[in-house]
């Protein structure tokens, strides 16, 4: 017999993303109905949220929090902050800060989701920078990789902790006991890459450190499977999850549009439709979607601005499971283990 | 009528890739088949090229320059140049400095190539920097990106200068006339990015530069068809293109086993088979085969090292068709022009 699971609030940002606040009241229905112990919370305008939680089956009773105001897609991340401290956006996440909810979810726009999640959760001790991972389909599995666009620079220090928060993250939603880290690098060869990344790689090989370290990892190694942790800048891991998503458009189109072509290749698709639907599922970036923002004190999920209520359910399920694994004591625990380390390192120089 | 092009001769390092020089020979074949203007000569073995040829169909009187020497795959760039003067990469490159030949092509070790070509070509005057670069498929034509990782830290005049090279090589393969030009970054609006890229977008939307510059672009527009020459620095080319790489590996392979795991869909297989080549054919990576480096006084190609013959020979092709269009006097031209107006924008500053 397992006991219920602790009940949880995840705090929602109902305006943000492009089909808000539809999207979001339907993805939540989604997570409500498999997950009773996670209560939603609304942010955002009543009179376009209300008459939507009256028609879902599960969200009758979930709380709305008022408010006229939303961050817009084209703020930059200061404009937001500045004029921002009424937007269901901030008031989503200082609910998080205030310990009313425990983890938020937002489908708008990015920078000011980070700058304002900085602002209010701060970031934890022993972080120097906070970064955006994803999960990713492999062959066989899921890899992680971060940071994804938070930091376009970065030194060896950022990657190492990088490494770290991504680690716990990764064992934090899969159970692995010791993922496997990679360093992504333009070869595998010791002496290849930027010195900073050469750096990187030297302290992620002391043991010390807990660090599963595989070495150099390049991108074609991102998707085979041998590889549960992808660190890079924020740079290359945004032009790298941006390529992916471009060459997948690639392929499902001239798939599409070679199938369609001529009587007998549509005839070929009737029969291979199960096949070619089972590996579209497999890659199905809703299946996806939800970036966490690692090392800030709370849990913070942003969603595809773009996706429908499938995705938006699976960014709710990845603030709630990761709140239902502790993943903030573990993560904080595993950043001053290895602080710990790496500054006998530093000593030892 | 047309007259009959110009009779070139291509360079070959026979014993360069994993393949050799079985693949160099049955690839300089397939050229040599509807090429009858190119001379093809060896470097290499002679004991191993010969009874390649002898069994050629078009190569029987093919020139072999014989050596015993060759670079390893496992040479550093400064290995291979220092010890490497008798080795049949480092001959084939010299016999196009010295003028006997056109181009070089070579599917062996990519720094020791460009480490050679560097030494014996010389960078042309006026470039700061050699870059890699090569063509890929995009839903409809293709496109050409560089630097694919000569260059792993760049700076403005780099990216600029790399744009003008490689609005200049997309025009002399494809024949268009105005080639549409971004920069690599992470999102479109102006302030995104390193300083350098914002720097190098901002010279190059000068229009007396004369490139027919398009803005940002990012990892997803690569493929849509709406760019022509995609200018990045070499380490984020490298991830980018490897990146590629991977997601086109995981395509196939979900793609091949999926059809496979019931009889239905290997019925369904056996109508859409057509089609599905179809679309294997249109992003065949053999048919997008020969990296060029550009910014040097002469042609070299980089075939990649684990092709086969039908691969081989686009590198080939790619060689004599730079030849056969005036390539080096045309780029040569357009990089003296672009620097004149360069020094007028740093006077007027």
């Amino acid at each position: 017999m397992t006991s219920d699971p602790q009940k949880i609030r995840i705090a929602l940002d109902a305006m943000g993303g492009d089909n808000a606040p539809e999207c979001v009241v339907s993805g939540a229905d989604i997570v409500r109905e498999t997950h009773r112990h996670i209560d939603l919370v609304f942010f955002g305008d009543k009179s376009r949220i209300e008459p939507l939680l009256k028609r879902s089956r599960h969200l009758g009773n979930a709380t709305i929090i008022h408010t006229d105001d939303a961050v817009s897609p084209d703020d930059t991340a200061s404009q937001a902050v500045r004029r921002g401290k009424q937007t269901s956006m901030w008031l989503a996440i200082a609910s998080v800060a205030d310990g009313d909810a425990d983890a938020v979810v937002s489908a708008g726009n990015t920078g000011a989701l980070m700058a304002m999640s900085k602002l209010q959760f701060r970031t934890m001790p022993g972080v120097t920078r906070p970064a955006i991972a994803a999960f990713f389909p492999t062959m066989d599995e899921t890899m992680c990789m971060l940071d994804l666009g938070a930091n376009l620079e970065c030194d060896a220090e950022n990657l190492v902790q990088f490494a770290v928060l991504g680690q716990a993250f990764f064992r934090s939603l899969t159970g692995g006991a010791a993922p496997r880290v990679g360093l992504l690098n333009v070869g595998e060869e010791e002496q290849k890459g930027h010195e900073y990344i050469r750096e990187a790689g030297r302290r992620l090989s002391d043991v010390e450190l807990g660090v599963n370290y595989q070495g150099f990892v390049e991108g074609s190694d991102l998707v085979t499977g041998n590889i549960d942790v992808v660190v890079t800048d924020g740079f290359t891991g945004n032009v790298s999850l941006k390529t992916a998503e471009g060459i997948s458009a690639l392929f499902s189109t001239l798939l599409r549009r070679n199938l369609d072509r001529s009587l007998i290749s549509r005839i070929g698709y009737l029969f291979a439709r199960n096949a070619i639907k089972a590996m579209r599922r497999h890659i199905d970036p809703r299946h996806y979607n939800g970036a966490v923002f690692l090392g800030l004190n709370h849990i913070a999920v942003k969603s595809h601005g773009g996706t429908d209520k499938i995705g938006f359910a699976n960014a709710v399920s990845v603030a709630a499971e990761l709140v239902d694994h502790g993943f903030i004591p573990d993560v904080s625990d595993a950043i001053s283990r290895a602080n710990t380390v790496l500054e006998k390192m530093k000593e030892d120089v």
